[in-house]
């Protein structure tokens, strides 16, 4: 078994249930939105961050209650919303091999698909009767735009950014959301404010790695069985950790490549292959599975003192070694 | 002095309160973020949406607390941020004689700077730490991109839609708001929840009202001093009220023309002469001012029981019926 079939076994009934929820409650009276809203919601795959949501409140009272459930269904509203609009923003017409909402109707429609499901995405945490996590939430979903915005302003300054800037833009855009999905978790159980934040500093460090494995895979994947393409940072000109590391390593002519291609708007697939290779001479994958694993510990550490001998808590810690060597 | 001075003048120090919020809290790291944001919240004028949670608030208990302040700071920011991905969606450049966020940044980050501000609102709300007033602007929000979803349609549709369909629209993209704005302001006051429904229904009406007026302007405005064009709906081929009307009275010549001609992108100048002119004809304004003025009776008979002699009653009906007459 695969982690995530351990997992969807483990909590069957509760992610039958946010599926459930969140197809029943998106009903409106324009078929275009029911629509669209049906689209987007079957075809997401692995449900991860509510997953991370269920899990934590599994790992510190045995339970998941309804106000766990809510949350989870707005942690993943809140998800897709995003990825609507990213599509729109990136012109992207596929993801996880299938066609993308701006691609079957279009950016209009798309966008305020997105608005509406962002929207219930609140009517959700309403229902979880929690101003805590309400606070969490709407704080994550400004700071994930704030956190493209700046990624699109970098993308428009055309050089390869630090590693700093980069890890500012990966905490806003993933991390914060991952942070507050399991401090959800926490909250729900109605647990001491020392142990939610020490959860949500864990959620926080587990969405850095999600980012990081997810910008390796960019560059490393197995593609094609997915229908995710390689190469999409690469063609959009978006500099994302292997790069910044690659460019800190290599020789002055690679350097000059790097600077000058890579924000060149006719790059082939042999320009793709040459990165690649250079990424393998230098092995820039060992030194990010480096910095994952670094990042890791510093997660087990936040739980550590917690629960021992806990299922979900080491089903949390086998998803962050999943990720670490997935490769798709 | 015109009403809005009137009010500015009655509410100076909550009008000034909600400014100073607004610009404060949204200080963040990207300063790309504080740009698009200051810039918006400056560019607003009437604030007509929060003048009426205020002036309901004052209304119900001639007072007016911080929950009161914090709901109306989200209403004017669920405004806001709906209002920055309208010009995206509408391809505008020109709002209130000033240049449109998509226009000065680009449509990526606008989609973005939205996304950002729909998020403070629901910040605001939190703040207000009231469920009710949440759950009422989450699916207001929610309304509101239902009803764009179907504007878009139905302009797809290409055909002058029934009557029926453009109250379902406008109910949904602009009444909802204005009604979950003035219950904001009672649930603010803690009233029973009579009142709060009496109240809910007087906004819903101000706001069919508020959307109809504007909808004539766009035929009938004095356009040039305040920057506002008319004619934008006729360009875009949006059917909108005195359409539907002129549509409904005028001989089978000027209906072939209207099912045509207006549906097509090279309308000129002279082709709005020409609606104006059947507009005039069949005194389509007056038919309009009546419905609007039916509407101004409902909406006076949902507050008729509540309070007499009341300043600020007066100031809520007296807006109605500057919308009305207003010319801009």
């Amino acid at each position: 078994l695969d982690i995530f079939e351990t997992i969807h076994n483990a909590l069957s009934g509760e992610i039958e249930k946010i599926n459930s929820i969140l197809l029943e409650t998106i009903k409106v009276p324009e078929y275009l939105v029911n629509d669209i809203t049906s689209y987007v919601l079957k075809r997401r795959g692995k449900k991860i961050r509510p997953i991370i949501t269920l899990l934590t409140s599994k790992m510190l009272s045995g339970n998941i209650n309804d106000a766990s459930i809510y949350l989870s269904c707005a942690v993943e509203l809140v998800h897709i919303a995003t990825l609507i609009h990213d599509d729109v923003i990136d012109c992207s017409s596929i993801r996880n091999g299938k066609m993308s909402p701006n691609e079957i109707w279009n950016n209009k429609t798309s966008i305020l698909a997105g608005d509406f499901l962002f929207s219930q995405a609140f009517k959700f945490m309403v229902k979880a009767k929690n101003l805590e996590a309400l606070e969490l939430l709407a704080s994550a979903s400004a700071i994930i735009a704030e956190g493209e915005i700046t990624q699109l302003r970098l993308q428009n300054e055309k050089r390869i950014i630090t590693i700093n800037e980069y890890f500012d833009v990966i905490e806003k855009k993933t991390a914060k959301l991952f942070s507050s999905a399991s401090a959800c978790g926490a909250i729900s159980c109605d647990i001491n404010h020392n142990t939610i934040k020490k959860i949500e500093e864990f959620g926080f460090l587990f969405g850095k790695i999600f980012q990081i494995s997810d910008d390796i895979l960019d560059y490393n994947g197995l593609s094609k069985e997915l229908g995710k393409d390689i190469g999409l940072d690469f063609f959009e000109a978006k500099v994302t950790l292997p790069l910044i590391i690659l460019y800190s390593k290599c020789d002055e002519d690679e350097k000059k490549f790097l600077e000058t291609r890579f924000f060149q708007n006719d790059k082939t697939q042999n320009d793709l292959k040459y990165v690649i290779d250079l990424l393998h001479k230098y092995s820039i994958h060992d030194e990010i599975y480096h910095i994952m694993n670094k990042i890791k510990c510093d997660a087990i550490n936040c739980i550590s003192t917690l629960y021992n001998n806990n299922t979900y808590k080491d089903l949390l810690i086998e998803l962050i070694d999943h990720l670490i060597h997935r490769k798709r």
